[in-house]
């Protein structure tokens, strides 16, 4: 068994289609034929993001492109409001810190998520909040927040409305434009299921207006940098962008709409569904609170007795499954299933029948085979 | 005559043992496997260095690793000396301004070189110099700056040596540690020969010691992050790594050691002494001063009366030969001929025979044989 199926938050298993894209000669990449590519690319990319905006590339990872959503809009001085329920919410803080941002922290229990009520009192609270950092897809506890029904909260206040979507675009609703979404995010190596290394931004009128007024402290990631060179012909970056995960994500997004957002987006839902379903059948118990569960990774309590490395190594190395562990606090005491990009009923049953064996091995439970019985059920 | 050569001071032609590597199955970068990648990876990086430090790699471009080099070490409020001939070196003073840190220009005149002696004067006249950046391979102008003779001025001196290699590692003679440098960055798709999208950057105990003073501004980039996850077990990058592009970093680097650092920068030294004769063989002008003329790139003034969208318009379409034009004031008033990488004389037979065929269709010289003789000759 050579090849292990990656069933983590990301990078997912990436199609040969892409593999293949990506391996073509690179060109220049101030030429007009990168400026066509780059062009189809980001108009792929706002399709996506369902904007009418102009969206933008950048060569780095989420977190360049977090870096990115926060540090040209928000000056140091100024205050934003950090929805922080798991990792990535906290590292949007911590990048606001880094800036000189002062931070208000809106704590939500790691495992739940974020009411629309409690955005509206942090914004009623406190009138000088000057934007809102969400996380759509909290992958360090498999929980998703409202992002729609907040955006109906944010239409009433001027604060920007900032959202990352690095790990649910392409897997679960996202409407930019409909949700009244400033500055979203993404990354290549979630659900448009490229290779990491590549991400991606789109800015409103609004949050471009922020943005003029705003002494970034970054360089790399100056969005008005951005704007003027895209703006050129042919366009083009900044500076050098990866042109070989250029062309991964053109055939990615590309993939994307050839499924169709909408059945893509169904597709996830039904992974999810399946998954959350197969591990109760396999007698385990959801780390998320079930209501707000993600579309796109399942986090799951370790069994009572269970180490991470044991479980772990051993569906990854026994059975060729590689299975994401818990992040800081809950190290060891979850693991996480991620059910992003390419994913069917086959990933799935494989997915589940390793976590059966695994811990029927181990000791953990009897039924080896309920989980996978459970995904043949779900997908019938 | 469907494949482009690509003459431009980067990217370059990238090998297709390079694009098989970068096309294999995406890894979980968090694993024992991607561990094992990024280790040689970095290893083969401080290789081609030549220090004993560790080198890192950086997701993004050469100018995220500039932004890497300065807003690690130096803090806003600190002074910084920039050398400034060229593109690159305005863009070192320009990230220094970014970050709140007050810019001293040593400002040279384009198409030459920085001295040791004007360094060292700047230094004498200035004690608050906390650190001091050289471009040292300026591909805007052709002209490589003495980083030895530089490096031997600056030991006399506490300022930290910041030298961007990004057009220059792998194709001119750069040893980190007997230089003296204290921030070494370079970038994939120069020399290396690797696709654009990845940089590294190298730190000296010095440099550590500066960078644990300073409150970076940059969240991405923070060198202190990425220490950290290198040390981990397995080693890891702080945020989500190009997977696919570390592949391809590793490709190259080991093509690199298979030739030899030393034949493959005796290789360029003689495609550079190969395109200087060829030019002035075709009766051309160099823009650079051709005793600090660059062993990657080379700057020729655009002959009277020729437009730039004609000449290099011709090249690439008619001849399929990509060459780089003038940047900024020097646009259209120069093109430039890269040679970096796999470059031998074929490909500067065929160049010199578009630029002769061209130039001679524009009516701009006689003889458009010359060039292609004058090869011949270079490299019997």
């Amino acid at each position: 068994m050579d090849e292990i199926l990656l069933m983590l938050p990301g990078p997912t298993t990436v199609h040969p289609r892409v593999l293949n894209a990506m391996s073509q000669a690179v060109v220049n990449h101030r030429g007009a034929k990168y400026g066509e590519i780059l062009t189809e690319t980001s108009e792929l990319m706002s399709d996506v993001f369902q904007t009418s905006n102009q969206s933008y590339l950048l060569t780095g990872s989420g977190t360049a492109a977090m870096e990115a959503a926060i540090s040209n809009v928000v000056n140091s001085g100024e205050k934003i409001l950090n929805v922080v329920g798991g990792k990535f919410g906290e590292r949007f803080m911590k990048i606001a810190n880094a800036h000189g941002i002062t931070t208000e922290e809106l704590a939500v229990e790691w495992g739940t998520a974020v009411t629309p009520e409690a955005i509206k009192a942090a914004l009623d609270a406190d009138e000088d909040i000057k934007a809102v950092s969400v996380v759509h897809n909290e992958t360090s506890t498999g929980v998703a927040a409202p992002i729609e029904a907040i955006g109906k909260v944010m239409k009433d206040y001027d604060a920007l409305y900032i959202v990352d979507t690095v790990s649910s675009l392409g897997g679960d609703y996202v409407d930019v434009d409909k949700f009244g979404i400033d500055v979203c995010i993404t990354g290549s190596q979630k659900c448009i299921a490229a290779p990491p290394g590549m991400a991606a931004i789109t800015l409103s009128d609004d949050a471009w207006a922020a943005a003029d007024k705003v002494d970034s402290h970054t360089f790399y990631l100056d969005m008005q940098a951005a704007k003027k060179s895209g703006d050129k012909n042919p366009p083009q970056t900044p500076y050098t962008p990866s042109v070989s995960l250029t062309y991964a994500m053109n055939e990615a997004l590309k993939m994307v709409m050839e499924e169709g957002l909408e059945n893509r987006v169904a597709r996830h839902h039904k992974a999810a569904k399946a998954s959350v379903a197969a591990s109760k059948a396999l007698g385990l118990e959801l780390f998320a609170d079930e209501k707000v569960s993600s579309a796109t990774v399942t986090a799951v309590k370790m069994p009572e007795g269970v180490t991470d490395a044991e479980f772990r190594g051993t569906t990854r190395d026994k059975y060729g499954v590689e299975l994401a562990g818990g992040q800081d606090h809950l190290k060891g005491n979850i693991f996480r299933i991620g059910h992003m990009g390419n994913i069917s009923y086959k990933e799935l049953v494989q997915t589940f029948a390793a976590i059966g064996m695994t811990l029927k091995g181990l000791g953990a439970i009897e039924d080896a085979g309920a989980g996978v019985a459970s995904i043949t059920e779900s997908y019938l």
